[in-house]
């Protein structure tokens, strides 16, 4: 089975289990089996309709209840199936949504690591810096790049710890796994977003 | 007198009370007296030199101890004479300082709030928004420009209370007043750089 999440920054495929990214620039591989996709990105889905004879949008399918207004597709997938807890998709932005009861009680958004780092040169040459992964965050900073990459990471991991209180956080996306260290009460799941469109396939009998 | 505050992104004057702030491009305004300044940027300084022929650099004259490593001068100048305490200093970056007992026990680097409202337009043009400043922080959003808005605010003051604790928080900056408001046992102090600007130029008895 060929899977692709479409991103802002990324094609993500999942062939037959195995990953792969491509940049939204790059050369597609040649696939000849139905490519299943989600996308947040019309630009993007408009290149795979392009390099594919047989795409399957699965968006159609997705039944997915919020107040919400203007819920992402790849936010509302990775959420499908949670009872209780706090989903966070740590990619180019940082998503995180709160599901309570079997029932999406809304969400917000974080810039991404990635993100993160270009700030800060941008504000004053003398902030370049190189991330410090493996700041205390026990200790008050004493030094630029501390100060930065505590300041990142404080960022990030405060607000989610704030709206989480005791509940479970399912981390998923590009920094998913780093991030989900430094949560107690946390799990990462890297294939998520795949498992979930894997789950929407089977329950809607859609297999070419 | 005349003092001014030499910043990444303005000359910020105080000219016999009033203030006035220009853009590094801008053109400088006639002065006749000498002009005592601090200043974080050294292309700005040059330009303040060129326009000025009675200029006074304050920063020989600060003495500040600090084990951390390379704490830039306008963050030294708010936190002079303050025995146990925050300082946050939010303008084109956001500054933390933890004083106590009279000592700088380091601090942390946030992106201000204008580099946040950046950022997200850039991860993607699904995330364009008007900055929501009176979005409700003890409800969970249910929209982009509140899941946004919410986001910064949150990457912003949750660091700060953590590291504060319950000492007083002493903002100051552009964006100082708006952020005080949202935490508790904090203070605004719009003068703070001039006001001890004005102490050092009297503690040294330098005035032309």
């Amino acid at each position: 089975m060929i899977l692709c999440d479409v991103g802002n920054t990324t094609f993500h495929f999942n062939i037959n289990g195995k990953e792969k990214k491509y940049s939204l620039s790059a050369q597609l591989p040649d696939l000849e089996e139905r490519v299943y996709f989600i996308s947040v990105n019309e630009n993007a889905t408009a290149k795979l309709k392009f390099f594919y004879d047989d795409i399957f949008d699965l968006e159609p399918l997705i039944k997915f209840e919020s107040k919400y207004k203007g819920l992402g597709l790849d936010r509302k997938i990775a959420c499908i199936g949670i009872e209780n807890g706090v989903v966070v998709d740590a990619g180019s932005a940082i998503t995180v949504d709160i599901i309570k009861k079997g029932k999406h009680k809304g969400g917000f958004i974080l810039p991404g690591i990635a993100s993160y780092k270009k700030i800060y040169p941008k504000i004053s040459h003398k902030l370049q810096f190189d991330f410090n992964t493996k700041v205390n965050l026990d200790k008050i900073p004493l030094c630029t790049q501390d100060a930065i990459s505590y300041g990142i990471l404080q960022a990030i991991i405060n607000p989610i710890k704030k709206i989480s209180k005791k509940q479970e956080v399912i981390f998923t996306g590009g920094d998913g796994e780093f991030l989900s260290q430094f949560i107690k009460n946390s799990i990462y799941k890297k294939d998520l977003i795949f498992e979930n469109m894997k789950g929407i396939i089977n329950a809607n009998n859609c297999i070419a």
